[in-house]
């Protein structure tokens, strides 16, 4: 290894702070003075019942989430989220509206369907109204007040998209179900205008394994007893997150960036650093003269994910490999996209993406 | 810390290898020269891929795999594939036979008829017959060769009973579908004997966050393109395990146990030494006088989970406060049934095993 320093770019599972994985470390032999690892632990045991506990307490800290709400780690990432959520939350209506703003909420509403009777309604298609260049603004949305809930994916980590503008429907609608997986943590939200909120870990959270699920618990009487307990919210919260093994060691990781994310300040400071990375790296596509390209409105570009392309695939290529030897690591875009993709979650200190943006502003000096 | 050394008996997630957990310390920051840890490396990374290869391919080598079997590294435990099996396998039929042999089996015998039209027929129940002092004979199971397939689980890690022998169904009956959680890789089984085995990593491998599937091919034309991709072994395979994000780390992990498998003579090796540990502890019982009690046939006593208790609760709760502070931790019997429970897995040196014995006649000594 040189001593280039090595910045992460993953879209996930992704970059961790250092100082996460340092304690991960120095723990792997025995976690507070108990002798054990963490991930040699009954979940069962005190011990480990305490970090989630703990997890818990911090996540509600951090997003500051209302009583009325429960918190589970469940397992299965947003993939499983897309059918449970209508397993859970759709028996007894006829409709479930989805909005459609990308890779994953397309993925979502292609699935909702299966093993429920009700009609998986599109409320609105980014890609048809923009190509996914823009997002469907929520006024927009063809909601009934008689579905179920509203789905829709908050960030979109292929396309680049987010909703800078977080959606509020009116109270007379139905919930909205939403997919924070790729910016949980990443600014201020207000829980009490969600249903649900769920979020695969290995994205802003950083390890693979643990899903979070953030559920009104009025919302939990409409889970039925049919539905299988592995699957079902309301067996969950019965048994306190522990009706079967969870994902101990991802949980605990979580956990660990719980207390990282305090220390540096919590959600409103992630915000703040987060928009000046993602304002750093926008304006420099833009700034190129054309070099690099980025289609997508600037209300609805990605704090999370910025994706760029120089137009020539096989230049895209070569900024793929020579970023790599600089110790810029994975920023190919989607298999689908091509292009490059930079992922700068809440761990991506702002050095990383002025290194990315000096990096590009050379690459344009040589092949530019 | 005091020195005394720690032997972990927990019943899941369980001890791991020292030097597997060393590995994982030292790799913490840079897998092999990459500069990354696994946590933070893509899924769809070369390198996260190569990780993912080597697990199934040691596994395989492990197990004697025959090729027309598929492996997958799922997510959600034992429990979610209680209802993904139905789900996945008995389309078109109209029974499923289900033996019932302790706790879990119990669990998945219950769980098994939701979200399935097929009827869970229970063809053997060992708490009925036995009060799970003993396990039904595979050929006193009820199975028709109409059912979808017949489930058990060949070690219950509650009431600490195990086929010794392995079952073996005429080739005319339906494939058995097994759950081996808390025995996978702890002596040679013959896989073509089975349509489908499964295991939570979490027991006989250690860390949670992993479900090792091995099904045979011809049984994927059943999977309904109705069901969930998330849920549907048939997208999985089609994938290359892939369709979601997987719980990466668990993998790795499970893919050092592997290594160090090999390193220990494999399954034939881990064979003798856990029938040894086996034996000199239910020797220790047996011959206690009548001091610790175990009431299962020796035939159906199980390798892996060894309960006893001293038919006084006050008692064992004593051994249980006093044996962890002497170095011997988690040995609490399950929540429901009181007394102890000593799990020896793979990864439990012999030497485990006889500082336990040792300190079970001490207090016996002391409190006989």
């Amino acid at each position: 290894m040189s001593n280039t320093t090595i910045y992460n770019f993953s879209a996930g599972p992704a970059i961790l702070p250092e100082s996460v994985l340092r304690t991960a470390q120095s723990e792997m032999f025995d976690y507070n003075g108990t002798g054990f690892s963490v991930m040699t632990m009954s979940h069962r045991s005190d011990v480990f019942m305490s970090i989630l506990y703990h997890a818990e307490q911090d996540l509600r800290q951090l997003m500051d989430i209302p009583d009325n709400y429960k918190v589970l780690f469940l397992q299965g990432g947003a993939s499983a989220q897309f059918n449970m959520v209508v397993m859970n939350l759709a028996n007894g209506f006829e409709r479930v509206d989805s909005v459609v703003t990308g890779n994953w909420s397309q993925i979502a509403h292609s699935q909702m369907g299966k093993l429920s009777h009700a009609n998986i309604h599109l409320a609105a298609h980014g890609g048809e109204q923009y190509n996914y260049t823009d997002l469907p603004s929520p006024d927009t949305w063809d909601v009934s007040e008689k579905s179920a809930f509203v789905h829709f994916v908050i960030n979109e980590t292929v396309h680049g998209l987010q909703y800078r503008d977080i959606p509020k429907l009116a109270t007379a609608l139905p919930p909205m179900v939403c997919d924070m997986s790729s910016e949980i943590l990443s600014r201020p939200i207000n829980v009490a205008d969600f249903g649900v909120i769920y979020a695969g870990a290995q994205k802003n959270i950083g390890p693979s394994g643990a899903t979070i699920v953030i559920i009104r618990e009025d919302l939990l009487k409409r889970c039925s007893s049919h539905i299988p307990d592995v699957w079902n919210y309301q067996s969950h919260v019965e048994r306190q997150g522990m009706y079967n093994t969870p994902a101990t060691y991802p949980i605990y990781i979580s956990g660990l960036v719980f207390r990282w994310l305090q220390s540096q300040g919590g959600v409103a400071q992630m915000q703040t650093i987060n928009a000046l990375k993602a304002k750093i790296l926008y304006e420099a596509i833009d700034n190129s003269g054309g070099f690099y390209i980025n289609n997508v409105q600037p209300r609805a570009r990605s704090q999370m994910n910025v994706i760029f392309r120089t137009g020539k695939p096989e230049l895209d290529e070569l900024f793929a490999q020579e970023s790599t030897t600089r110790g810029l690591r994975l920023l190919r875009g989607y298999k689908s996209m091509g292009g490059m993709r930079a992922s700068i979650y809440n761990a991506m200190p702002l050095q990383g993406v002025e290194a990315l943006i000096e990096f590009m502003q050379e690459f344009q000096k040589r092949y530019g």
